[in-house]
């Protein structure tokens, strides 16, 4: 028996599953709190900076240290029969770490000092340099990439913050690695970057690398040698081996020095073999809060509003498409939480039903267009296509006799439509999408609206449930990197088809709903263009959040 | 001390009121409802047509003797001192009568014919009566005065919807009346109608009479004489005076016969003099669960989606423009039943407030513009200035974090805005409105809403906080009539000056606001331009109500 083992590090948690290689059964989870947590008000005591959430590096470690000795300890495999492992990790959480690979925040000038910590994906205190940056990348090729937008929660704009703030930290780093890389490094003994990781948040590209000096120069004389310096390191393509155990990780682990360790992968992205996908033209859907969408493809198109396209991003061979709706799950909960009557709430007790429960339930009754509404899912701004966080809601076609779950419906239609959108984008660029697998909590938990989804895209849906799909997508990269000398892109293949998730629950599209969907989606499209297209939402945005930066009188005098 | 009687016959309740003339003080207050109530299902256990909404008419009669039988007695007032009575009453409520003025439903033979009853104002079982008609005036010249349509409360296709159902019926009646008109008749012993009536829901015009024969020839030959037969009576001016009491009825109510009967006047349109509007430039707006806006000129113009526009129509020598909002109190009302979460109402029983009073509360803390919200006040279509009832409701800039306050402070907002369009449609064509009066159940029951009111449309609103203003407009007519002899105009405007509401409760525009508020206004006039020009409502609309007029797959065939 062969087995590999996946790790995937979470924003709150990290979990190890022990996998049989040649199935995919998991013998053993492992999982584990981060002892420090997520800090996002002060540092031993001391206030933060506005925005900016931190961790200890050193928990990674201790989960890592603590999830895998809890598998071999209660599994009793034979560490020899562990052949590999991988890591998959928030992206983009990233740390400044000395030549040794030790995190400054270790060393003792830099223990109150926010910078020398890892700051989680979701720190987003680098906005001005994102912006800033952005600006100077204008009119530079990789913008349309990442869709038009550098993101403040990158790995260039959260450095450049470094610099702008401390630049004595910024000079004392050796490197300044993502949080996956760090993990891989340290357990090689080699500092490496996965395609995955540098290709969609490190601004790299396989064709043509990192930025050039130039550009990087004119954003900030600092960064001028970043990718010699702060940003070095072996570019290793994911579905790739980045070395072995180093003899005192071994020994630390209680693992074998010939377990393989493959490049890191951002955890939304090992689902995409942790869910089986091997080949172009299915779209994973990735379905939480928010969705994010991944698509490979032999192909490299342009599409608007993308979060990237990285060639060898999640297979080696195939570019990897990452699009994104910002709300889905967050527009359901809020609705359920801002907008319920309480003849709801008293029937779901009643009942004792969920209100979710309830509501699909009466949703459900309606016909197909009895609604008689259609909303624009932007409730938390758009992604893909438009990259405009100042965008909110359009709600349309509410009457006196509208009911909670008749605008519930709505909702869940938007987030759908939401998703044609992208989908369509690919396929008028002749990007086929045959199939769509969606993982994450709610698919498994809400049938109607994945029923709704397939007949909204009118394509056959695959739900997967399973609660640690990154983490065997990360396991399935361990064992691809032990077979890494063979045939890399066969052992990855195989490896996604032996360990990948195959039992999926299939909704197929109710053909008979396509046409009124299709009208549906169509109002939609006419919104989409109508509001993105005019100033009413900036004028909105500017008034509702215009106080927050002036005070009142002042701010009503500046409006013309 | 000389007093005058005003009766409001309401939908479901009469009312007399005993008015010292001098002043204007209520001495007395005597209401009764129907006995027969409204008939909305069944006529003596048979049912009736959809939409077809029945009273029995010689309930009319009873309230209008036990009222004032009430008044008499409770006052002591001598009868001689009673100078005059006015009448208001819901319209287009009418009824078929005989020669002698007795209801068809009297007579033996058509106890159980529903069209022999009275028809209340809101029945609507002649929609394809006024469709058509309107379709046969396209291009007539009055059809501008009534906003481009002919509804289906009015007189005309009332009338042929009994030409069409009961051709013998519809020869056997002698008149056909507006039931004020037909009270006023009856009390005065000759038939009359007033401008108000005649104007508003007769299509009478002052100047150019009733529709032609030719014209109503086309629409049906039945109709060719209806002007010369069913609609024929005197036309009185509202302020004048329709005769003196019949011998019968001075006795049957214990009046005297020298008491003056003025031309009867639409409730509504009652609450003009009622509450003290004698002159032109001040807008009244009649505020419920919809809107009615009432609005006195010199000027003759074209107003889109008016509801009418008649020459003496409330005071003699002017022109009376109403327009209207289809709903105001029901889209607050609708939002606090389907759309207040659990959270509002624990907090209103806590502490002992309605849902609106908290409501109003939390909006009221909120800045101008804060929200980020604009909301269409459509959700049961628009009457001025589009005349659609397949719109619904827009609503703008919600996000995750929306509460139910702010939505709630958005639409009393997006009420303020419909307000302003139809204030902006006279004011473009130089029709002064310096002020506002605003009468009706929720101005003094929220004064918070008035004060959005007041910045938005940056006009003094005057609030009129007295229960029974039409029926004090009915008295005013009343104390006019009995001054007929002398000059028409001045009676009535000092009957007006003296009896007319005056203790308004101000409130002025804070000029603070009017930049924000007129930016959310351009959003909301952005969203009105939009909506009224695309197709997307009808789409809606047809899918909503598509599967009410086929079953669910024909229905589905159809959309192309």
């Amino acid at each position: 028996m062969n087995y590999v083992i996946g790790i995937d590090f979470g924003s709150e948690s990290g979990r190890a599953v022990l996998v049989d290689s040649e199935n995919g059964d998991i013998i053993k989870v492992a999982e584990m709190t981060y002892p420090n947590g997520v800090l996002t008000k002060s540092l031993n005591g001391k206030p933060i900076k506005a925005n900016m959430v931190l961790q200890n590096p050193n928990d990674y470690v201790e989960v890592l240290n603590a999830t895998i000795k809890t598998l071999l300890k209660e599994t009793k495999v034979d560490p020899n029969n562990i052949k590999g492992m991988g890591v998959a990790f928030t992206s983009c959480t990233c740390l400044p770490v000395d030549q040794q690979l030790t995190p400054l925040c270790n060393k003792e000038m830099y223990v109150d000092q926010p910078h020398a910590f890892a700051k989680l994906w979701k720190s987003h205190s680098a906005e001005k340099e994102a912006q800033f940056i952005t600006e100077k990348l204008a009119d530079h090729p990789y913008l349309g990439k990442y869709g038009g937008v550098i993101s403040s929660e990158w790995l260039l704009p959260k450095l450049l913050e470094i610099s702008n703030d401390t630049p004595a930290l910024f000079e004392n780093m050796d490197y300044f690695l993502e949080a996956g890389d760090w993990i891989v490094s340290l357990l090689t003994g080699k500092v490496s970057r996965s395609t995955c990781s540098a290709g969609y948040k490190g601004t790299w590209q396989k064709k043509d690398g990192y930025l050039d000096k130039e550009i990087l120069h004119s954003i900030h004389p600092s960064l001028a040698d970043v990718y010699t310096r702060q940003l070095k390191g072996e570019i290793i393509s994911v579905g790739c081996s980045a070395g072995t155990l180093t003899p005192y990780f071994a020994n630390l682990l209680g693992l074998s020095e010939n377990t393989a360790v493959g490049a890191s992968i951002i955890d939304a992205h090992a689902a995409v073999p942790g869910a089986g996908i091997y080949k172009p033209g299915i779209l994973q859907i990735v379905m939480g809060t928010s969705s994010c969408h991944l698509l490979l493809s032999e192909q490299e198109i342009t599409i608007p509003g993308i979060s990237g396209v990285v060639e060898d991003g999640i297979l080696p061979g195939l570019y990897a498409y990452e699009a994104g709706q910002v709300a889905v799950g967050d527009i359901f909960a809020s609705f359920i939480k801002n907008q319920v009557p309480t003849n709801y709430i008293q029937e779901s007790n009643e009942r004792n039903l969920t209100v979710f429960q309830l509501l699909n339930e009466k949703a459900e009754t309606l016909d197909v267009g009895e609604t008689g509404m259609v909303a624009l899912d932007w409730h938390n701004g758009n992604r893909t296509p438009y990259v405009n966080s100042n965008f909110s809601s359009v709600f349309v076609g509410e009457t006196l006799q509208t009911e909670a779950h008749e605008k519930y419906r709505t909702l869940l239609e938007a987030t759908a439509f939401g998703t044609k959108v992208i989908v369509d984008l690919f396929e008028e660029k002749n990007i086929d999408i045959h199939q769509i697998v969606v993982t994450g909590g709610i698919p498994k938990k809400n049938p109607f609206l994945m029923q709704i989804y397939a007949d909204v895209l009118q394509k056959e849906i695959l739900v997967v449930d399973h609660h640690q799909i990154p983490a065997l997508g990360a396991a399935i990269l361990g064992a691809a990197a032990a077979h890494d000398k063979a045939d890399e892109k066969y052992s990855l293949n195989s490896a996604i088809q032996k360990i990948g998730f195959k039992d999926y629950i299939q909704y197929s599209p109710n053909k008979k709903h396509e046409k009124i969907y299709n009208k549906l989606y169509g109002i939609y499209r006419n919104l989409s263009h109508y509001f993105s297209s005019n100033d009413d939402f900036l004028t909105l945005h500017t008034l509702k959040t215009g106080r927050e930066m002036n005070n009142g009188a002042k701010f009503m005098e500046s409006i013309k």
